[in-house]
């Protein structure tokens, strides 16, 4: 320590530090390279998680006539998944704790490491048959999005534009499935029992309008090939299916009866609906590993680069470049420019002063870029709070304050974040 | 590392993630601990080079006759000052370096650092009179601002709002100081040589206004014994005499001679003054370790505090408290409730996921006071881009561009940086 305080005091060089800056990209980008990982255990887990509620879900519809077998084979799925998530998080364990990555990335791990320790006990009750399909629905869904939420935050501290683009993408993409999955339950529900009570498809509608807006936002920063999955999927002949069931379960006269038959045709298709929702995650997986790869093969080659630049330009600096530099810097604005003047360049090629300059404008840059996907998780954390603050303040359930929040959008002719940063902008004066 | 790993294998369990959280916070404050040291040298540092610059323009201004001896004294100043600054870099080089804290900081370190490599050079030309005053000042000024740079990017990666919020401070006070150095430098310029021609006094009026607009920011997150500092300062006679001042030198018919006499008196209260806003500085850096020791010292008890409950309850999760948990969850929303449910509460005083939940609302509660202070950074950021587009679009000066964007806002009774935010969205077009 000593030692290294000493040698670190001989010098603390310009060049060191833009080296420091390099490197400092460089663990960032390993470090998601591994968060890659994770997130795909993590979107794995939880399509396991939704199958294995799906079935559950049947399972005690049925009063465990149907499914039985399904559900076990599925609750064995998830467990092998769950551990390698676990197995995955172990691998990056020492990155997460070691350096102050995110405190809300390390506590929302918590709360899904959480839920995953409670899964054993929902599932004895499902089993015991001592929850009703809705509280179990229930439990199963804040899992879920306890695990998704892990996903969210990874997204919200990646400084790398590209990498945070299509994190975003994956995040909304798992958030449009999941609103999916409860779909189908809810779906499920009503068809099965023969009818869609006024609560039911109201609920469903919410669900399709909450998804829809998820997709549009992964359609925004998703990678071309995963697009193209995207609108093959919309293009299946099944989304036409699915939309005929959506409108027979909550078109008006809603009350009369329905075939219940028509209940595992649903299943059926919203099912297969969420498989291929499933090999889009997957797709965009694939192209964040890519890039994360790539971007990092970048990083090391311009670290190396510079390294053995700035060894030789220190040998120079500071004795002869700033002779040249500041007696011929005059005018009022730019000091910069004239400190990289071409005399130097001509000398020397580039000076550490170019290459700091360089460092300045590609972060500045990446800065920019990286505006969009902060505004989109900004979003998102918004309508959330919105959403609460109408809850507590109404006393309203979670679908009614969406409504709310999307008639008052209707209403004024604004976008949805917007009317949500206004009203939660208003919270104390509501409160 | 495989034994850690097998290790962190065995069991990643909320417990460690919700206390892996906590430590993430108690390793920024410790790190802004050692950076509050960092910020303070850097603080001493501008302030010896703002009187070296100020006695070096004095001593070109006046053909090398005056201020020879005072300028040595104030450069021996500087450079202990520096080696000070240096060494305070050398002990937090560790954390600096060790985790990527922000490629943004360490890069900014790199421009301060090389700026300071070229000072001795800058020296040489300042006694051989190689250049001139406006150079000079030129050069001294960006070596000041790569400095204060290196405190906005340190203000830009606090997460804890207190912490944050004294930097912003911080960080416009120094900038505050600066604008007031360099229309102490106009202002010399100007009374020295008996008049203040349009360019000159149209500086002095974009200086004095820059300087107001920082200390209206320093107010709003400035501690309370910094700001009566600074109420003292505004109610100090000599106030006045400096108001006399520029008006004189700026009013109509400032083509009038004014007595060159009046040159020392100036640079005499303007110095007086840009010691009283060293002092204010000094007492915010106080506050600000003084906020760092004491959170520090809270979050180090409440970690302590939580690990002894986690180990205790460890023992009892999941086995019994999901039980109690998940087979009486059943209301549709607020599933969460009902896993904090009272049931644990009685039985074993507060469960795992009480904490979590707690540290949840903790860490939102600190993003949403964290935002005033980032908005207060994105500001300043969103101006300097805005003048930079205005002074490659139109061929401007930093001072016009400024100007321009000041009309703006009067023009459209809008405030500053609304305005600089929708030029700067208007880039693309504008290009």
């Amino acid at each position: 320590m000593n030692t290294k305080r000493a040698a670190a005091y001989k010098s603390p060089s310009a060049g060191d530090y833009l080296i420091a800056s390099k490197s400092c990209e460089l663990m960032n980008l390993q470090y998601f390279l591994q968060m890659g990982k994770l997130v795909q255990c993590i979107s794995n887990l939880v399509h396991a998680l939704q199958c294995e509620r799906g079935a559950s879900n049947v399972f005690l519809g049925s009063s465990g006539e149907k499914f039985a077998q399904e559900r076990k084979h599925l609750v064995a799925t998830s467990d092998r998944l769950r551990s390698e998530f676990e197995q995955a998080l172990a691998e990056i364990h020492q990155e997460l704790t070691a350096h102050p990555v995110s405190s809300r990335l390390l506590n929302q791990l918590a709360s899904a490491l959480h839920g995953l320790e409670g899964l054993p006990e929902l599932r004895r009750c499902v089993v015991a048959r001592k929850v009703t399909a809705a509280s179990a629905t229930e439990d199963y869904s804040t899992l879920i999005h306890n695990l998704i939420a892990v996903v969210f935050e990874a997204a919200d501290t990646a400084v790398d534009p590209t990498i945070a683009g299509l994190l975003v993408a994956m995040v909304h993409l798992m958030n449009g499935k999941e609103f999916c999955g409860q779909e189908r339950a809810v779906g499920s529900a009503g068809f099965s029992s023969g009818r869609f009570d006024r609560a039911l498809s109201e609920r469903m509608a919410h669900l399709i309008e909450a998804q829809e807006r998820c997709f549009e936002v992964f359609n925004s920063f998703a990678d071309e090939g995963s697009l193209d999955l995207w609108e093959k999927l919309r293009e299946n002949p099944r989304e036409s299916e699915i939309e005929k069931l959506r409108q027979r379960g909550t078109a008006i006269g809603r009350y009369k009866d329905l075939d219940p038959a028509l209940a595992d045709e649903w299943f059926r298709l919203m099912s297969e609906r969420m498989d291929e929702l499933k090999k889009i995650e997957d797709s965009v997986e694939g192209c964040f590993h890519a890039r994360c790869t790539e971007r990092f093969a970048d990083a090391r080659n311009s670290l190396a680069h510079q390294e053995t630049l700035i060894t030789s330009l220190d040998a120079q600096e500071p004795a002869s470049q700033p002779m040249l530099v500041l007696c011929d810097s005059g005018n009022e604005q730019q000091a910069g420019e004239s400190w990289a003047s071409d005399g130097i360049g001509q000398q020397f090629g580039r000076s550490i002063f170019d290459l700091v300059q360089e460092q300045t404008r590609r972060l500045q840059q990446m800065t920019d870029e990286l505006q969009s996907a902060r505004e989109a998780l900004e979003d998102r954390k918004t309508q959330e709070k919105a959403v609460l603050l109408l809850m507590e303040h109404r006393r309203i359930s979670n679908d009614e304050a969406h409504r709310v929040l999307r008639k008052l959008a209707m209403d004024q002719g604004r976008k949805l974040p917007e009317v949500a940063r206004a009203l939660v902008s208003m919270a104390d004066v509501l409160k």
